[in-house]
C-alpha cells in the first residue's frame, strides 16, 4: 500500500498561488472546501485511472476532473481523434464541418430530441435553455428543484455578488414531490415558463435521491397540460445511465436535455438538445462564444459517443461502481460503523450514517489520500471505464484501514 | 487570382445541418447574418493567416476566428506548448500546477492587476466581474456603454428569452460621454456598483470610437470619487493594443480587466484579473466550470505570451493594419468610392460612408470571398502575425476588383 505521502511541493505552490489568485485555487477545486493538508492540490500527470501530483504522490482518481474523464485520462482514441482534427483546424471564423457529424449524432443518440446546440459550459447550456423556455410560453417564472446544482451563474447561486432580482421568478420545489411543483403552479397560474431538474437529484453535501417511479411522468403530464416547458439537466449525469440520456433511464421525453462533462471527454464543450416546437424559440436566443465552435472537442465528443457505445462503457462502470459500493459497506462494517452510499453506481455518492458535519468524510478521505485514494468528502464520485477491478480492491483495502482510523477517532 | 470559387458542398452541408440545429449554424457565425451563398461556411482547414473551406476554396482570414487567433493557425511553438502539457494533463480532478505559472504571468503582464482567475468564455468574466462588483460595493446598478458588447448572457444581451428583471440595474451610458456617466450618478445616488466598458468603443453594426483624450482619466476619477468599481472588459481588444492590456495603451488602471479570444491563440480562456482591494469580493463570488482548470489552455496561453513579448506582435500588427487601411482607401478612391476605417490598426472596422443598410459591404464581402478573402461586413476585422505583407497585397488586388463591382452596381 502506498505510504508515507507528503504535500511539501503542494504547500509551496499553494503558497505562491495564493499571491495571485484569491484563496489560491478557487471554485469546486478549493482545498480549503476539500482536506487541507492531506490532499494533492495540484496534479502534474494524469493517465487512465491514475493521477500524479506535484509531490509525486500518485493516486487512483475516483472524481476523474468532476465527470468529464469517463474513458480513462488520456484515452488514445480519443487523443488519436483529437490529434487528427487539430492537424486540420480548431479554431476557426467559421464552424468546422465536423459540427454537423457531432449534431447529427446527438441527435441520433438523445432519446426524442431533434436538434441540438453547442457551447462549452454546462452552465451555458443550463442558463441558455431556461432563456428557451421563457422565449417560448412568454412566461418568466422557472421551477427548479430545492438544492439541484445547474452552475454559478446568478439565477441558480446564492455565492456572492446576486441581488434580488436575479431569483425573483426563480422558485424551489421539493424533488419527488409533485405537490410543491402543484403548489406554484397554482400559487402562479399560467405563468411558469419552465421545470428544470436533473434527472435524479444529486445535491452536494446531501444524499442522491432516485426519482419516485411515478416522479417523471407526473411532471412530464403536468407540463403537457399546464404548456410548461421541461429541461433536464444531465451535465453531471450524462452518458453514465444510458447511453440515450439519463431520461431514457427513467421512462420520459423531456422538451430540453443539457449535456457537457462527460461529452467531450476533457474536451470543453457543451450541449442543449430540444424537440421539434422549440425550434423557432431556440433559433431566437443568441447563442455564441469565442470558442463555441472549437472542432477538437466536437471530434472528442463524436469519438467519444462510439466508444461508449461500441464497449457498452455503463454496463462497465455499473460493475466497477456495484462493487465498490458493496465493498465500502463491508469495510464499513468490519468496524462497526454504518454508511449510506446512494446515486446511481457509476455516480456514488457516500456518507457516514451518524455523520452531520463532514468531519468523519474529511478524515476518511484525508486518510484516503495518504494512502493513494483519492474520494472526496462531500461531493459524489464518478467512476470510469479505465478503473479495473485491481483499483476497487486497492480502493477497498486503504479504505478498511482508513474506516479504523474513523472509528479510532470518533469511536463509531 | 483565386476564381471560380464555388459553395456546393458547403451548400449541401448547410442543408443537413438545417435538419439538426437552429438555423444550421447559430450564434455569431450564421451565415444568415453574413454574406448567404457568396460565403465559405465550415471550415476543412486552417494555418497561418489562411483557411480552407469544404469546397476547397482558399481564403486569406482577416477574422482570425474573431479574434482569438493572434499568431497564425496552427502556429508551432504554441501547438508544441500544448503538446507537452497535453501528454502529462488536459482536464484533471484538481488543477494543473501551469494554473499558478499563467496566474502569476497575468499579473505579472497586465499592467496594475494584482491577482487573476481563469475561466472559459468572455462572458463568464465578464459577468463575473459585475458580480464581484456588487459583491464590494453591496449596489446593484451596472453602468455600461450603449451598443458595448460583453457576451450572450441576459444582462447585456436583448436576444430572446430575457426578462424585465434581467435588465432592472442595467443602465446605458454614451462612450466617450461623461456627462451621460454622471446623469445616473446623479439619478441613482450611492447605487452604482459598476461600469464596465470595452476599453475604445467597438459596437458591431457602426464605427469602432476611440476615447477621447480626457475620456478615461475623468471616469476614473469618478469612480474614485464615487465608490464605483471600473471594469475593462478587454475580451476583444486584449494584447492587440498593448502587451499589457489595452487601458495600458490609453493610459489608466481599471479595478478589473476582463480578456479571452487572443489569451488562448484558439485554445479555450477567459481571464478576470484584478486590483487588491477586491481580492476579498472576488473569493467571494463562486466561480467554476467544469473545464476552467484545462491546463492545454494554460499553457497556450503561457506560451503565448512570451511569443508576443519576444517577437513585438503589436508593432508588427499596427504595421500590416496599416498597409491594409491605406490600401483600402486608396482602392476604394481609385473608383471614387469614399470608406471609413476605424480602429486600432490591428482590429480595424470598415464601411462605406454613404452606407447605412450593409448592403454594399455585403456585395464587397461577398465579392473578396469569392476570390479568396475572407472578410466581415458588419463587425470589425482582426489582423495576425501570420498575416504577411503578401497577403495585404493579394487582399488589395482582390478588394480593388470588388470594389468596382460595389461602383458598378450602385454607382458610388
Amino acid at each position: 500500500m502506498a505510504d508515507n505521502y507528503t504535500f511539501k511541493k503542494s504547500m509551496a505552490l499553494f503558497d505562491r498561488a495564493a499571491k495571485v489568485m484569491p484563496g489560491g485555487i478557487y471554485g469546486h477545486e478549493s482545498p480549503a472546501i476539500l482536506v487541507p493538508g492531506r490532499y494533492p492540490y495540484y496534479v502534474a500527470k494524469a493517465q487512465g485511472s491514475h493521477f500524479w501530483d506535484v509531490d509525486g504522490n500518485k493516486y487512483i482518481d475516483w472524481m476523474c476532473a468532476y465527470g468529464p474523464i469517463l474513458l480513462g485520462y488520456g484515452n488514445q482514441e480519443i487523443e488519436k481523434a483529437v490529434q487528427k482534427q487539430r492537424k486540420k483546424a480548431i479554431c476557426t471564423s467559421m464552424p468546422a464541418d465536423m459540427m454537423v457529424d457531432l449534431a447529427e449524432a446527438m441527435v441520433e443518440t438523445v432519446d426524442g430530441m431533434d436538434w441540438a446546440v453547442f457551447a462549452k459550459n454546462g452552465n451555458d447550456a443550463t442558463t441558455w435553455a431556461i432563456r428557451v423556455a421563457r422565449e417560448h410560453t412568454g412566461r418568466k417564472k422557472i421551477l427548479k428543484a430545492k438544492g439541484g446544482y445547474h452552475g454559478v451563474h446568478a439565477w441558480c447561486s446564492a455565492h456572492g455578488g446576486v441581488i434580488d432580482e436575479d431569483h425573483a421568478h426563480i422558485h424551489n420545489f421539493e424533488f419527488n414531490d409533485v405537490e410543491s411543483i402543484k403548489y406554484y403552479i397554482d400559487k402562479y397560474p399560467g405563468q411558469i415558463a419552465g421545470i428544470i431538474s436533473s434527472p435524479y437529484h444529486h445535491p452536494t453535501f446531501a444524499d442522491s435521491q432516485d426519482p419516485h417511479p411515478a416522479f417523471w411522468s407526473r411532471v412530464r403530464d403536468l407540463c403537457d397540460k399546464e404548456g410548461i416547458i421541461l429541461i433536464v439537466d444531465d451535465v453531471r449525469a450524462g452518458f453514465r445511465l444510458n447511453i440515450h440520456g439519463s431520461h431514457a433511464h427513467y421512462g420520459f421525453t423531456p422538451d430540453l436535455v443539457c449535456f457537457s462533462k462527460a461529452l467531450g471527454h476533457g474536451y470543453p464543450i457543451s450541449s442543449c438538445t430540444g424537440r421539434e416546437f422549440l425550434r423557432p424559440a431556440a433559433g431566437n436566443v443568441f447563442f455564441t462564444g469565442s470558442f463555441w465552435y472549437n472542432a477538437d472537442a466536437y471530434a472528442a465528443a463524436l469519438a467519444g459517443l462510439e466508444i461508449m457505445k461500441r464497449d457498452n462503457s455503463i454496463e462497465y462502470m455499473n460493475k466497477i461502481g456495484n462493487m465498490l459500493k458493496d465493498g465500502l459497506y463491508k469495510a464499513a462494517a468490519d468496524w462497526g460503523l454504518k454508511i449510506r452510499m446512494s446515486g446511481p453506481p457509476s455516480i456514488p455518492y457516500m456518507i457516514f450514517d451518524n455523520e452531520n458535519d463532514f468531519r468523519r468524510m474529511q478524515l476518511f478521505c484525508g486518510e484516503c489520500s495518504e494512502h493513494g485514494v483519492f474520494l472526496h468528502p462531500h461531493h459524489n464520485w464518478f467512476v470510469s471505464t479505465a478503473h479495473t477491478e485491481e483499483d476497487v480492491a486497492y480502493t477497498l483495502d486503504v479504505a478498511h484501514q482508513a474506516f479504523k482510523v474513523v472509528k479510532d477517532t470518533f469511536g463509531g
